[in-house]
């Protein structure tokens, strides 16, 4: 199974009035994680889209907080794929503060293989190996 | 059990290049119904804060996405509690299309109360009577 | 010259450690101000995109803070149109507190009328009259 | 005068259905390009808060954009101090497509130091060395 490795630092902008960072943003850098994976599997997400026309729509997401994030933390995160199938895939990640190793947050995602139209189709056989479960 | 129902506009700036709303923001349309379930139960969530010092921690969040909400559609939250015990609480929601009533989302957010230094405290009794599971 | 007023809540997400409002939320308000002035105008910004074919993409941007906006607050803004030319034109903007009418803001934003692809046109003659500088 | 470089990539999360960065995200990456100046100059910025006791509250921001970055560009960041007064800083911003260079947008902005309560104070002499005009 493959586990990618990102790293991003938070930004001021992330944080909220209660001097840690606001919750939905730990759905971004879950993005983030994935667009890496993509990069390390070795493809881009952006040419699927333009290129093989396929786009993974998000259905379910999930993030359990463990220990807050906060400004200038770098914070490394795990993505990985636990689920494959002909129309769908899982993501897991899993997120903490690089400094100390303290585990952030642990989250998934469930995507559907969708054309540009929105429409469900089959994940492209060229892409199929990239995801390695 | 109250349920409370608050309406929103989808910004521009909360769509993204798919041509429908990014999924991160549905955690924070979440958030406005939770301030707006507090104003109905009879407190505004900025004093339970400032006045109270306590806050409501996210330790967990989930989202499940059935329709795409698009730029300018009006849509309608539905917030309730789902559970509330001495330190901890629970509340879900439904998002609908508000022109049509198409169910654009469900979601849960679990909260741990918490002082303003961070730790884990009772809610205090005042609040409690607010939360009507 | 007609100057239209909308009126928000200030989101949790919209706050930063500082406890006020993050500075670059204030464009996003603005963009909420524009869409409300079309509607008052007479038409949808997202049909002028749809169905009329062109869009207004921003050239300039521009803020003057001058009291901060916390969680919670109502903000009235206030959006006018300064300049209107064949392929152009200027938003003005005026942001306030509502409880207490405080200036928390001015703002303006240059567009220019562009189709689908990016290219400049001139603004279809009938959006023209809406725009009442 | 020290010019800082840094760089990131545009996330999807940054794009809006126009298929380009929405136009509020430049502020973001600007504060990116400010907290690395002064990583490069020598102190962090969540020190000079936590430890000075000194913030720099934004009273003016403004951006010019020239072209449009996309998901997935790279996105070099060029920022420098124009102006650096008793109680007041000025930063100017160039961002490029690190690809081929190309100008996508260029700004400033205007600080106040404040104390942590929000009052006007002067620089204080330690940091004002770091901020080289």
């Amino acid at each position: 199974m493959r586990k990618v490795e990102t790293r991003l630092r938070v930004r001021y902008a992330e944080t909220d009035q209660m001097g840690i960072v606001y919750y939905s943003n730990y759905l971004v850098w879950m993005e983030v994680g994935r667009v890496e994976y993509c990069n390390q599997a070795g493809f881009q997400y952006r040419d699927m889209e333009r290129k093989g026309g396929v786009m993974l729509t998000v259905t379910e997401a999930q993030c359990t907080y463990r220990a807050a994030a906060e400004f200038d933390d770098e914070v490394q995160i795990l993505t990985w794929v636990t689920d494959l199938r002909s129309r769908s895939l899982r993501f897991a990640y899993e997120m903490r503060r690089a400094r100390n190793c303290q585990l952030l947050a642990t989250g998934a995602t469930q995507h559907l293989v969708c054309n540009l139209d929105g429409k469900p189709v089959r994940l492209p056989k060229q892409y199929r190996s990239f995801f390695d479960v």
